[in-house]
């Protein structure tokens, strides 16, 4: 059965995924590429921006597992782009350039409705307005029969989590303290449960924990 | 110059180093023994326990580092004793039996009066009502020119971070998820500022993470 996986999920010792204030120029929020440093020192992370060299071995590995398999990325809006409230226009097409590094359909959750945007490379960018789990549904119905991706942030990945509908998070906790900024195990009324590191593994520069669903949430989380 | 130091703080995944509901056969809270099972895995973790065996290794050495040139320790009250409020009599004595494993004078951080407590092995409670920073001289003294140890739990380890008094932080990142507890990197106000990782390094169940202070906090904490 196809599972909804989530890879390569960067998160400081302090907990966080992204610092604040997101902006144009800070895709990641202030202090946020510290959590990504890692990712553009191995071979896969610097081919995904068109450049050579880079490390091979741990790192590197995870990396490229995070995207085998893989059909469709489901994402929130924030991870697409720094716009918020309704589109001004349809100019902004996502953190990537003309060609992001997806080559298959995401879906993108918002409350703010958008004609689908086909980028080089077979990206298609398709904007969700009814909720996870539709979202949900279209990607696994467009990945064929392959997994389906969080790409995250924050907000989406807990959602996830809340729902107890992820299969498998792989974390990469990075040795910093942002201090500040999107928290990724937050409003989860004390889930996540029923999940369990199933790999733990580390690099000088990044701790690689897999978890997967083992269990199903004991109660259905009051709301 | 004399240092304060914290060591062995044991954080899950999600940023516990307790689980809710601290009570007299769960003094890590609820579920959380999870983080300390590595402990008594190690050689000299058992030994603390008065048990033979265990692994030597990174955790064993980091474990070992944790007591080295410390003269004295400061800690809140809910890592002494589960009693809340004023103390009801003299019984409760600590968690660790008639001889501690600190055998040098500690320093309890609380709102309620109490004679100093001499046990077996050279540990002396004393029971600080005018907070942390008095706490802190009189462990100082104490120690005699060796370092001072900061023992937990989550407020008092928050009340030094906040107030950039921690010269050296060991954090033992254990690999699960605790969901619920008491969090270590809350109530910091964007803290901790200018605290950098010199050491990273993990053995097959824990992943140590080494910080020192290399600066002061940017702004004085708004309170």
């Amino acid at each position: 059965m196809a599972k909804l996986r989530a890879h390569n999920i960067s998160v400081s010792l302090d907990g966080y995924l992204a610092g604040p204030d997101q902006a144009l120029d800070a895709p990641l929020g202030v202090g946020g590429q510290a959590l990504h440093e890692w990712v553009f020192a191995t071979r896969y992370g610097r081919r995904m921006i068109g450049q050579d060299g880079g490390t091979e071995g741990v790192d590197d590995a995870f990396l490229a597992r995070g995207d085998q398999n893989i059909g469709a990325t489901v994402m929130g809006r924030n991870m697409f782009g720094p716009v918020r409230g309704p589109w001004p226009d349809e100019e902004w097409t996502g953190w990537w350039g003309e060609e992001p590094p997806y080559h298959h359909p995401v879906f993108v959750l918002t409350h703010h409705a958008r004609p689908p945007l086909a980028m080089k490379g077979g990206t298609v960018f398709h904007f969700v307005t009814d909720g996870l789990d539709a979202a949900l549904d279209r990607a696994f119905e467009a990945a064929g029969g392959a997994d389906v991706r969080v790409g995250g942030g924050a907000a989406a990945l807990q959602q996830c989590l809340f729902a107890g509908k992820l299969d498998e998070l792989h974390i990469a906790l990075v040795p910093v303290l942002l201090g500040r900024g999107e928290r990724l195990f937050e409003h989860l009324d004390g889930g996540p449960e029923g999940y369990e590191c199933v790999e733990f593994v580390s690099s000088p520069s990044v701790a690689h924990l897999r978890f997967e669903r083992t269990g199903r949430r004991a109660q259905a989380p009051s709301q």
